[in-house]
């Protein structure tokens, strides 16, 4: 997407003014003066709105259901009405993208971001009633685009229609990545391996119970990514600057969501109390929560894949990531797992952004919580870099794992953490001296049994079958 | 609650032995030579875990269902059992606190605790069987207290025992809290007063609708907290070390979930997937982030009862606070709102312990996560903080707020905000003449109005009588 | 900044292999087959290394001091060394940036980053030697342009290097607002306001001295951020891949750092523990802790502008900030401190990523951190943003703060705070007794001592005489 | 320590009063009826006053240099003043502790702890004036102990000489800690083994060189330490209740400072802006980074032990950590990293701690940081668990680790990072298809080239030998 000091300009401006004054606009673009301002304010961050598509597919919902409901009302004309409809629809096609310049990080509450949705929108309805770009009187940013509406309202519902869907497509992202961790779990299914704890030799298991419990584990994360963004389709149109609906018609916050939830397909519906809705982002918390609670499985997994593919001689060595790059220019024949390191990285950013979610909501004050900008961006900037980071893990590590089976069945097989099994034969003190003998001589738990007579062979080989040691069973003593 | 050093002990000590070794336990104490290495261990924090009772008592729940669920499936001999729940269900009456010495902070995943859990109870159940402590031939803190269970399994169930009662008492007391704004609310229905929007002077709006958003914004959390708390009905009882169900009977599990369902009361059922529920953390980060929102939003409150009742002469002033206390030994006459600063200090540490909780879940390796036991800590200490914290706003915050009638009314009535409600009927532009002349003339805007003769004075009143400018209102132009 | 597929180009290609088979690379394109890896691993956000110019810059130093120093050392012939420099001097005169396309999230511990600065310097060389990009036997990559080095000791440098002149112009922005704040100071001397200490009125002092302590608590950052960034100048170049210098020449780090020194000008030395140093990120987080602690300070300031400014007429409305856009498209004449409240929010962000910087460095294991490529990521985005903010702050907000001098006067006037300076001559209880009456009657302090006779009134004028107020005196009591 | 509640008392109380009212206070207590208000208003936390003797100690100099610059300018009474440092120098000397009861976390800004303080004092020296408590004519909290101050001063002064002193013992802790460390190093000198970075085999090192580095990086903390804590010598004692200095005489700032340094033999200065020095809480960020990098240093280097502990069988098994309690109730002869897991454990709580001072820290509003009391609570708790944290992982753990050698030296033998030794001789492609063949086939490096015979037998034992591998050195192809 390109920046506005790139764009091919004529050198052409219009002149437009506002409470402040007067302020050229080149001509090229469909956004006004307020647009301009907030260029000049506010060149903070290198996210601009054009890069988040989603979000300004939000404001174009909320303008469209805005502008029906305030025709419905008799409160806009309907020419200037359908040319508002039109412009937003087109908007949505994925048209103009490159004329929402505003920074994401801006002071204001979203002011910025809701006049230049008005701006353009405004803009592009002249033109399509053959009007001029700045000709206002007939399709004015204010008294048409943002009738009924304020920033206050507008804009986090905006806000809150970007999340909803951007979690919607991160679910999708973690649905393929579930599949692909359960496909590879029933590769997996017979290979027998030792389980860890505090990373210590625990007891036998199988990669396929290892993988399954991956994808057992994300598979909580679509319930919980679905139960929080459910909370975001209460919204607050209408009730305009505090929540207490000034200057908006009594029957137009009924109206107008109900227009936002047939032209979006979303359960939207209005909040119970609008001066609550108004400066709380709670919402905006719990989502932020999920979303970093996803983030924290996707490391912790991450992690264990670096582990178990540690080696290839002085590591575990249990699986083989796919070799996506070479690993050193010093180092021949070195292959890093670079793929689940750049997620851990991702992570820990998702957790960072999770605490800006945190205080930026803190600092709400009375009526409004004016920290909203940087609570968008972040969780727009989380869910980006999280599905990406999904779709990488998934096709560039997941799909292409393999085990060295051999290498696992020999370490369960000299594991002295087989002894466990016979516990319930020997005893734990039994048990324990076994444990110890084999530390100290290093010799394998089975042999040792076989070595002082305590189970025959049989009996031995009946116990530590991997199908047995990897599942509760009813303990027969004889 | 005392430390063990304090205790008085009549010097007297009886020997035990581990794996490890031999160690003198003191005789007074139901705890034996585990406890003993852990207080030798584990000297970190001021917690332990005889500061926890809801702690103590989910261990005694879990430790009592095992024991009749051993006894159904005929592990563990009736009279041991019986002597077992007995001394369950004392601990859970209150006795024994003390005993319960070790320290929260722990490494070993919580063996220490669990441990602690089950030499006082083997202890305690000897006693009841006529023997001496120690004598675990008789009953045996790992054979027969801890029979079919490992750490992995018993110890998290019971941090989530806790945490949901504890949430419940959570619960409890914002719901009095919520009960008591709401009250506020009623009694400030009538008290018009300037709404704020980036601390800039807004519209008018009631005390009365201040409050009852308070009121309602902390009715969402109690929302989800129960929604999340309900995860925490997970359990992985019977799934043993690492979450296959080595040594324990395949029939295990349901029984001893249904004893612990019925004995606690909660709906508790067995983990879906073992494996994954007994590394997996994510409960904890979803409780804690709605813990951590709940302290969000008080803080956000408490900084804006804070601001209402800035004063007296060169603050906002519209609320008074009660006193509590002296404000100041150097200023005179000060009185300060000591009751919401301690509450937003009380919300750092909350979004402090929540990191916390982060980060030790993202510390999880392969089959466990070894960092349960600050994770345990720091939600213990975040619900105590809050019920504390919440109860002190309450009642000696709350409850006693009294509000500056005349002034909230003489705000409005000099404000420049009044002018918004000015819009439908005068246009924006004629709106803003008024603003600006109001500002720079330090004259109102009503008399503006009149003075101009835009509106007349009958007009003028209707629009700006306070129960048309808190609401919707249809708009009508004459 | 231009993305590589937007990038026009001919669709002519060259072919390069590597370890895991060969590619195509646009012959545009200076960078060869790792960075074409990368490109395709690693699409993960939207900062990429052409953003980062001063990163850019700093690898450019590394690999040109490395030439040098294999020169010296006889490893590298003379005409390579010489084309490596002269590629190296062009990347630093800012040529070439469009080559450095890579993502700055990355596995691999930054060897993508490393492997495109060595394949855009190896193809620029090897022009400037008279030969097609990718005739890698006469300027290799690897063999020439890597050599002596690994990534992790020529990546970890390259970032110090961009840290310590990033934090260089960090300092520039800062000491120009502190510049802006003095002044401010200057002509706020005489503006004699109420001090205010838990939002409660305290006592009086001027707007000059409010001022001047913002200018001095930021003093206080630029001696933080100069003794952080000295930390910086520690390097590991040498100690190639976990530190031991394997396969380094052991005069190779001390020519390569002096020449590193000599080339950026920066007062570089080798670290005294290379191994230590190979791993360790702790400079990272120091440096992220002081960039950090500027945010906080700032933040708090520009809460306090907000809250100075609250009003116009309902607020303390004791200063004006100047107005950079229309506040509100609902509420006439509404402007908002929007320039302060872009501020709090870059400092939310700047604490977030200071978190991530704390987990990426923890994460460390064993001989390498491979969690870099985050930490420089967010420390430059920190930089940067805070750089802005602070340009930001001065140029539109600062410089035009204008005082209201009257309505600051007539707080102190009638405040009760007054009464404090009354203390040392009337004693507590008069003066509690003042204080009391002020509040239940509305009226003012001084009236009410004069009313009793508790003063003269030439007594009680030099008491509260504003400069007698505002800074300690002796006591003279009659 | 006990808590109230749980004091033997007799029942019999004094009766005090204060601006709002009266109260009873028992009479076993020195302090009075301020700190009573603050035990009914605060029953926040478990941290109590009396559980940080240290900041006790630094309150007892506040009052005791404070009263000595009194006497010295003539404002309080020779006989009161030296009846207030004899109670001061009691108190320092552990006297008292019991009556230091309120809670560390508290709204005020500290006025409670400063009270607490004043009233025991006072009643103290009434005592030794022969005197009651409670006869505050002779000596009075405020009039005499507090005179001069103001716990805007006061407070965090006392705060500084705690945390001054703490860090100190953190000192001690640490470098304790580090020689151990060192000890450990010096042991493991000829210890050869692989060096892994991205937890993949890279190149040789020795266990020595390990932990050489551990030491060497846990030496930087001390000086970060050190360079920051000096930043806590700069006091605002005599600037009162904001920073002017109001009431104070213009001599006590530098008598009462001097004062201070010598009696703490720190070298304390006044700070050289008092309105900045009053609200200004950057001091605690730093010192709290600061303690935070130890921490992910710990936390790091712990994450190395456990991983370096991994096994005995499954795992990386190069050392052997002392067994400090049996590791599992169910599987016989599992020892686990307890002790390392431990400080990891607290390594998370000191980040959440440090996220609360940050947001305490930026919650600070125009004159003062009312958040004080929180920010030193978390500062204390932090130093406290790293002291307990490094004396348990040196004593427990450190000392008593063993190297097994041949399993170390073993995995160097088969590792194919040998390979890398060879690069300078063989060539970068040569040495690659060695890798290539040692992964496919199993065999050894050292096996392979000899095979191959691209190398003789002396040659290749001469690159390979341990020694060589393991610094720089000149490479000399024949």
């Amino acid at each position: 997407m390109t920046d506005i000091t790139k764009f091919t300009l004529s050198g052409k401006t219009r002149t437009e003014h506002d409470l402040l004054g007067e302020m050229e606009v080149p001509v090229e673009y469909y956004f006004g003066i307020q647009t301009m301002r907030a260029l000049d304010n506010f060149t903070i961050s290198r996210s601009k709105l054009y890069d988040y598509p989603q979000f300004i597919y939000g404001l174009a919902d909320v303008k469209q259901a805005a502008a029906l409901a305030n025709k419905d009302l008799g409160l806009l004309d309907k020419t200037i009405a359908d040319a508002i409809v039109k412009a937003c629809e087109e908007i949505k096609n994925g048209q103009w993208r490159d004329h929402f310049q505003v920074d994401m990080v801006q002071g204001g509450a979203g002011t910025s971001t809701n006049m230049n949705a008005n701006e353009v929108i405004a803009n592009r309805a002249l033109e399509l009633l053959g009007h001029q770009k700045g000709e206002y009187t007939f399709c004015h940013p204010n008294n048409h685009v943002n009738l009924s509406q304020s920033t206050n309202d507008a804009y986090p519902t905006a806000i809150k229609i970007a999340l909803y869907r951007s979690v919607g497509e991160l679910k999708k992202s973690l649905e393929n990545l579930i599949k692909a961790l359960h496909q590879k779990a029933g590769q997996f299914v017979h290979v027998i391996k030792m389980g860890r704890t505090q990373l210590q030799d625990a007891v036998p298991m199988t990669l396929g119970q290892e993988f399954e419990a991956f994808a057992a584990t994300l598979q909580e994360e679509t319930e919980r990514l679905e139960q929080n963004r459910k909370l975001l389709l209460e919204v607050n149109m209408g009730a305009t600057a505090i929540g207490t609906g000034i200057n908006s018609d009594p029957a137009y916050t009924g109206i107008c969501t109900k227009h936002l939830a047939r032209i979006t397909g979303m359960e939207i519906v209005p909040a119970t109390n609008m001066i609550e809705a108004t400066s709380d982002t709670g919402v905006f918390i719990m989502n932020s929560s999920a979303i970093k609670r996803l983030a924290v499985k996707l490391s912790k997994m991450c992690n264990d894949l670096r582990l178990l593919s540690s080696g290839p001689r002085t590591g575990l060595n249990e699986i083989n990531l796919p070799p996506m790059q070479p690993g050193s220019s010093i180092m021949p024949g070195k292959v890093n797992p670079v793929i689940p390191e750049v997620v851990n990285q991702i992570a820990y950013k998702v957790i960072g952004n999770d605490l800006t979610v945190t205080m930026a909501s803190e600092a709400g004050q009375l009526q409004l919580n004016v920290m909203e900008p940087i609570i968008a961006l972040a969780l727009l900037e989380n869910i980006e870099m999280l599905i990406q980071g999904m779709n990488t893990l998934r096709s560039k590590c997941i799909t292409g794992i393999t085990a060295n089976e051999d290498r696992c069945k020999d370490m369960v097989l000299h594991s002295i953490g087989l002894v466990t099994a016979l516990n319930p034969y020997l005893g734990y003190e039994k048990s324990t001296t076994i444990a110890a003998e084999a530390l100290q001589t290093g010799k394998g738990v089975y042999e040792l049994v076989l070595e002082k007579g305590w189970l025959d062979k049989s009996k031995l080989d009946e116990i530590l079958k991997p199908e047995n040691m990897i599942q509760p069973r009813k303990i027969q003593k004889d």
